[in-house]
């Protein structure tokens, strides 16, 4: 196994190394960018590249860095620039992907100026939601990401396409699965490499994580998807056990269970990157993350927030080592 | 279905309703007895009543009532006798079961002088976990069990089986599945009508729960178990879910999360009730119990020892509807 990780790694260019057996699950690490985006603590852009910097050295192989949005909507995330230009200067050589979220052309300009090789767009898959976020219709946020998607494809730029909403929206309830399989139908037409799957209030249940899924996996294959489940409703575990027990290979998560989503009422809650990797590693999946290292890297960035770490295999194992 | 649950209701006594169809999953509220145990502070015997009271209008059908353990042990459960004898009387012509722990003989004399009509018995399927929380070896402690079984069988009473740490055990670390089932092979045996798989510190994942249920599952059928899931590393309903996906019909939880376990370092945390019920509602089970109403009944507890309720259902529905 380490031979043939060794091979990948040597023989394959970093976007191509996807998973080294079936049972590979990435975790795509969205701390950074979702799980900091919201919060009012400043948080300097040192304690950024530190925090990464611990993720990097877990195993993870894909670090959502930032998010090139106008400082005037996300005053956290304005130090875009600085924070991935160091990001890429020093893991020039690694086998890191840094994707970072852009909302139209001008973000993706921005990010162009200091050598960016993934960004990820959203989209959502309920109108009251799409309103509400980004202040337009589904077709419309759709239209807006054709020149985000030409300039990205001339600069051979990949593009990771998100679609939230996908269980239920905070303002139109329950959400077809018939709409989510358009939206990610839509996204991966336009180019999108993968389409991660959002939860974004946290409302599913495995029940309605499957629906979905098996409606979306008519017209996607599951090598096309990711999912992004939040735990509000505690629901997370169990929605991505069901998701890689069809077939998805790829989960978004955030260390320290660090943010959530301002527009959505009620909606607090990423779940655990620690949680996520001790129930895949427990079972029969393989994440390539070392659990104690993740672990330390959502320590430190709690203690900076000075809050408690929300991850409950962060806290028993912290708690288990004290006591022991 | 309302006729077939009413024929049940009319023509079984109420240990034989069981399930109203084979999506049906029993919730065993443990709150009252679990998740109180240890709590530092005194509860009144009026608001457990009260706290029990609004438990049974959520449409539970189990709700473990208190512990008949000597008062030096276990001062909260002091008023046992109170408790049971004021439940017996209110609900004589419900179909609800108040089962009781009871530790040895001494304690089911106790519980038969005011009429109880259910017990249970706890064992461990690791011997320093046994050694440490009930003071004797595994095999002592079914020994010791025998004249309980005797007694109870002779009074016509039914008994519940616990096995604790089926996943992991503080002491002895990950629990062979093997010895697993050999405890609850020995417990139906012993006349257990059910016996509950117990994991005591939470630290199963839905990988160690599926390979102690395909161990135990090849010698006693599903019909015969339950799962009691301790959320302490997050696992909980992943764990449940997969539990009833291979056909566990009995579900232990505890409303607003109440409880842990005294003896297990860092074992903190039963799997709220209202979490489950939200989850196997969102699927495809069936579990008769009211979320609204069960919410007020973990609000009323919470709200009585002064806590945040620990459900993240709860939370979230609550959230919601301030802000709705």
């Amino acid at each position: 196994m380490r031979l043939l990780r060794f091979l990948h790694k040597v023989l394959l260019p970093p976007s191509q190394i996807r998973c080294c057996s079936s049972n590979f699950v990435k975790i795509v690490e969205v701390g950074p960018r979702d799980g900091l985006q919201n919060e009012k603590t400043p948080v300097p852009t040192d304690v950024k590249l530190q925090f990464i910097d611990h993720l990097c050295e877990t195993g993870l192989k894909t670090v959502e860095a930032t998010s090139f949005v106008s400082p005037k909507w996300d005053p956290q995330m304005a130090d875009h620039k600085e924070v991935l230009s160091a990001l890429l200067n020093k893991h020039s050589s690694s086998s890191i992907d840094f994707p970072v979220l852009v909302p139209n052309l001008k973000g993706l300009q921005a990010a162009l100026q200091v050598g960016v090789k993934e960004i990820a767009i959203f989209g959502a898959a309920s109108e009251g939601f799409s309103q509400k976020n980004i202040n337009c219709s589904i077709a419309q946020s759709l239209l807006r990401f054709e020149d985000v998607m030409k300039t990205a494809s001339e600069a051979g730029i990949r593009v990771r396409g998100y679609v939230s909403c996908i269980a239920a929206c905070p303002y139109d309830g329950p959400t077809e699965a018939s709409q989510v399989t358009s939206v990610a139908q839509a996204m991966s037409d336009m180019g999108c490499y993968e389409v991660s799957l959002g939860d974004t209030i946290g409302a599913g249940t495995p029940g309605s994580m499957e629906r979905v899924l098996d409606d979306v996996l008519r017209v996607l294959p599951a090598e096309k998807l990711a999912v992004h489940c939040h735990d509000t409703y505690g629901q997370a575990l169990a929605n991505i056990l069901v998701s890689v027990r069809r077939g998805i290979r790829v989960v978004d998560a955030s260390v320290a269970g660090l943010g959530g989503c301002p527009y959505a009422r009620g909606a607090s809650g990423n779940v655990s990157t620690e949680d996520v990797v001790y129930m895949l590693q427990g079972t029969e999946y393989e994440t390539g993350v070392d659990l104690s290292k993740l672990i330390h890297a959502g320590n430190y960035i709690s203690d900076f927030l000075g809050r408690p770490n929300m991850s409950k295999v962060a806290l028993a194992m912290t708690n288990s080592k004290k006591s022991g």
